[in-house]
C-alpha cells in the first residue's frame, strides 16, 4: 500500500456514557479495538465510578484516554443547544477536565486528548470564538493535549493557525456534503446502515477521499475515525473495519503518535 | 501573652455552597477575615462557576483555598448518610477534588487542604476504615495535602499515625461534652449564640481550654476554627473574633503555616 | 377613587425557589403581603419538601397557590434558552404541574394558577407557537387553571383569542419602552430601584398606565404586579406598596377574583 | 387445573428506567406480555419524556399504569439506603405519584397501582412505621390505589391490617429462605438464572408453593410476578412464561381484577 504512505490510523468511540450501575455488552470487544476512548465525565452522562472503571478498561486494553465534557443536560443527553456565557464554558470544561484528570492519574494513566461532545462539538464546527475559547481554555490546563476536531471545522482551522495539538475526526457511518459538512441525521440517506459500505468508507477516508452523498469524490484527511458502540452489530463491524484495515496494512494507532 | 505561646490559629469558613446566580451578601468582609476557605464542588452544593468566583475571592484576600467534597444529594445539602461503596467514595473523592484542581490551577492558586462536608465529615470523627480509605486516597492526589479533621476525631488519630498532614478544628459556637464530642444540634444549649461566648470559647480554644456543657475545663488543641457565615450577624462576629485575637496578639494564620 | 373604578390587583411572587434546607429571611412578611404564590416545581430549582412548606405558608395566610414550571437547568437556574422539542416542552409542563397538584391537594389547597419561568417566560412574550403549546397542555389538565401572561405579550393575545383564562402581569420596578415590552435588565434604567418610584408606579399601573424609559405614557393593563422577595429592602417595599394601596382604597385580591 | 382454582395471575416489569434518549430494544415485546408496568418518576431513574412514552406503550397494549418512585439518588439508581426524614418521604412520594398522574391523565389513562423501588421497597419489607407512612401516603392521593408489596412483608401485614388494597408480589427468579424472605443477591444460588427452572417457580407461585433455597416447600401467595426486561433472554423468557401460563389455562390478568 506503498502509494499512499498512510502513517496510520486511530479508531475512536465516546464511552463512559452511561451510570456505574448500568451495564454494557461487549464493552472488551470494544475496547479491544479501538484505540482511543472519550470518557463522558459526568455532565451529559457518566459518574465517577463509571468514568474510573472505563480508564482501567483503557489501561488494560492500551487505549488512549480522553476527555469527553458536554454541557450540563442529563435529560438532552448534552444534545440540546443552550445558551452559556463564556464564564459557563470555562468553567464547565475545566472542571470536567479536572475531574478526569484526577480519577485517571490514580489510576497511572494520563489524559491526552480532548473531544467535545453533543451541541458543544457541533458548535465549534462554525463559531471561531467559541473554538478559539476551548482552544485556549484546554492549552491552560496543558499545552500537549490534543483538541479532537471535526473535519472541515472551523475548530480545525483555528487550532492550525494558533499551533495547537489538534487530531482530525472523521464519520464512516454519516455522509459528507460537497462542502465537507456532516449531512444533517433528519435528511434521508445521512446515516450509512450497510456494514459493507461503512467499511469501504472507513478505508477510503484512510487513503483520503469520501463520495459524498450527491456523489462526489471528496478530499479529506483524517486522524481518526469515530465508531459507535450502542448499535446493535456495531461491535462486529468493529472488528470488520480491524480486519479491513489490517488487510491493507494500516497500522491502528492511537492518536498521540500521529499528531 | 507569652505565657500560652500560640504559635497561632487559621479561621476556616465553608464556603462556595449555593449555586453561582444566587446572590451572597457580605462575601467581601467574610473573605477579609478568614484565612482558609472550603470551597464546595458541585455535589451537595456549588457549581463549576460558583467555584471559580469563590477562588478568586481567596486569591483577591489571600485566603488558603481547600476543597469541601461532600455525597452527591443536592436535595439533602450532603447531610444525610447514605451508604456508599469505598469504590463510590474514592471516586466521589477524586472527581471533586479534581474539579477543584484545574478551576484553581487556571486561576494560578494551589488547593492546598480538604474538608469533608456534611455526613462525610461526620462519619470519620467515629469511623477508622472510612478514615483510613479517605487519608489514602488524598494522599494519592497530593502528599502535602492537609487534611482537616475534627477535634477529638477518629480522623485524627489516623492522620497521625499515618504521618499525614492534618489541621484539627474546633468549633467555638458548638458545645462539646466531657468526651470531646460535639453535641447534637438538637439538644438545648448545643449551639451557641451569644457572641461574647463565642469571642471568649475562641480564646479558650487557642489558649487550649473549652468549657463543656458539664461545665467542665477540657483540654483542647485546634490548628483552625470553623467559623459559619450564614446567619444573621455572624459577619460581625467574625469581626469582632478578629479584634480579640489581635488584642491577644495572636497570629492568625492560614493553616498551611501551623502543620 | 370612584374615578378608575379598579376591581382590584393581586400581587405575586416567585417563591420556593431554593432547596428546602436552604433558610429564607422574612417569608411571614412577604407572605402577609402576597395574594398569589408561584411556586418553583423542582426543574429550575425548588424541592418537594420545599414546596410544600411553601403550599402551607400559602394555606396559612390566604394566598393563591400557582406553579412556576421552569426548564431542566438547576445551573442556570432556568434562564438560560435552551433548545427543547414540543414533546419535552408538554412532558416537562406535565411533569412539574402534577407534582405541585399532588402536594398541595394532600395539603387541602388547589393549584389554580400557572406562571412560566426564566426563559420559558421570556419566550412565550413572542412565540407564538410556544404559546399556544402551552395553553393547550395547561387547558388540558384543568380548563379553569389561569394562565399568567406578560402584559404585551404574545400569549396573552393568543389566550384571549381561545377563550383561556388569562391574568395579565405587570412589573412596577422594571421599564418598559414604548412598544410595550420591558427593556432587557442589562439597559441603564431597566430596573426600577428607588421604593418611592417603585410605589408610584404601582400605582400608576393599577390606574392603568405607566411611563416608559423614553417618557411616554403607556396605557397599561394588569391583574397581577410581580413583586420580588430576594432584594435587601424588598420586604419593606412590599409593606409600603400594601399601605398605599389600601390608602388608594385598591382592593388586593388574589387573581382568581379578577379573571 | 381445577384443584388449585386460580383466579389468575399479574405479570409486572419495572420500566422507564432510562432516559428517553437512550433506545431500548425489545420493549414492544416486554408490553406484549406483561400486564402491569411500575414506571420511574425521575428520581432514580426516568424523565418527563420517558415516562409519556411508556404510559403510551401500556395504552397501546393494555398494561396497567402504576407508579415506580424512589429516592432522588440517580448516581446509585436509587439502591442505597439514605436516612431521609418522614416530611421528605412524604413529599417524595407525592412529588412522584403526582408527575405520573398528570401525564398519564394527559394521555387518558389512569395510575392504578404504586410499586416503590429499590431501597425504599427493601425498606418496607421490614420497617412497620415506614410501612404505615407509606400507606397513609397512598392512600391520601387515592384510596383505590393498589400498593405492591413483597410476599411476606411488613407491609404487607400492614396494609391488611388498615384495609389497604394491596397486591403481592413474588419473584420467580430470586431464591426465598424458610422463613419467606428473599435471599439477598451476593449469597450463592440466590439468583435463578436457568430459564426452566424460572418457568417451573412461576406455575409453583401460581400453585401456591415455592421451594426454598434450604429445598423445603414454602406455602406463598402472589398477586403479580416481577419479571426483569433488562438481562440478555430475559424477553423470550417472558413468552416461554406466558406460554407455560397458557398451557395450565392460568388466566394473566392485570392486577386490578385481582385484588
Amino acid at each position: 500500500m506503498a502509494e499512499h504512505a498512510c502513517k496510520g490510523i486511530d479508531l475512536n468511540s465516546d464511552t463512559g456514557e452511561r451510570y456505574s450501575f448500568q451495564k454494557a455488552l461487549g464493552e472488551e470487544k470494544l475496547f479491544q479495538n479501538i484505540t482511543s476512548a472519550n470518557i463522558a465525565c459526568g455532565f451529559h452522562a457518566g459518574d465517577p465510578v463509571q468514568m474510573a472503571r472505563t480508564v482501567r478498561l483503557c489501561r488494560e486494553y492500551n487505549v488512549q484516554v480522553g476527555a469527553h465534557p458536554g454541557l450540563p443536560d442529563p435529560l438532552g443527553f448534552g444534545r440540546r443547544n443552550m445558551e452559556i456565557s463564556p464564564e459557563e464554558l470555562e468553567y464547565y470544561l475545566l472542571y470536567q477536565l479536572g475531574s478526569l484528570h484526577h480519577i485517571a492519574r490514580s489510576l497511572g494513566v494520563p489524559v491526552k486528548h480532548v473531544k467535545l461532545h453533543g451541541a458543544l462539538y457541533n458548535a465549534v464546527t462554525k463559531d471561531e470564538a467559541l473554538s478559539r475559547e476551548v482552544i485556549r481554555i484546554v492549552n491552560k490546563v496543558d499545552r500537549d493535549m490534543i483538541l479532537v476536531a471535526p473535519f472541515g471545522s472551523v475548530m480545525h482551522r483555528v487550532a492550525l493557525d494558533l499551533g495547537s495539538r489538534v487530531a482530525v475526526e472523521a464519520f464512516a457511518d454519516r455522509a459528507y456534503d460537497r462542502t465537507g459538512a456532516l449531512v444533517p441525521r433528519k435528511v434521508e440517506g445521512s446515516v450509512i446502515t450497510d456494514p459493507g459500505r461503512v467499511v469501504e468508507r472507513v478505508l477510503g477516508i484512510v487513503r483520503g477521499e469520501v463520495t459524498t452523498i450527491e456523489g462526489l469524490i471528496l478530499r479529506i484527511q483524517a486522524d481518526t475515525i469515530c465508531l459507535h458502540s450502542d448499535t446493535t452489530g456495531a461491535l462486529s463491524l468493529i472488528e470488520n473495519i480491524r480486519r479491513a484495515l489490517a488487510n491493507e496494512n494500516i497500522p491502528v494507532v492511537s492518536m498521540d503518535q500521529l499528531v
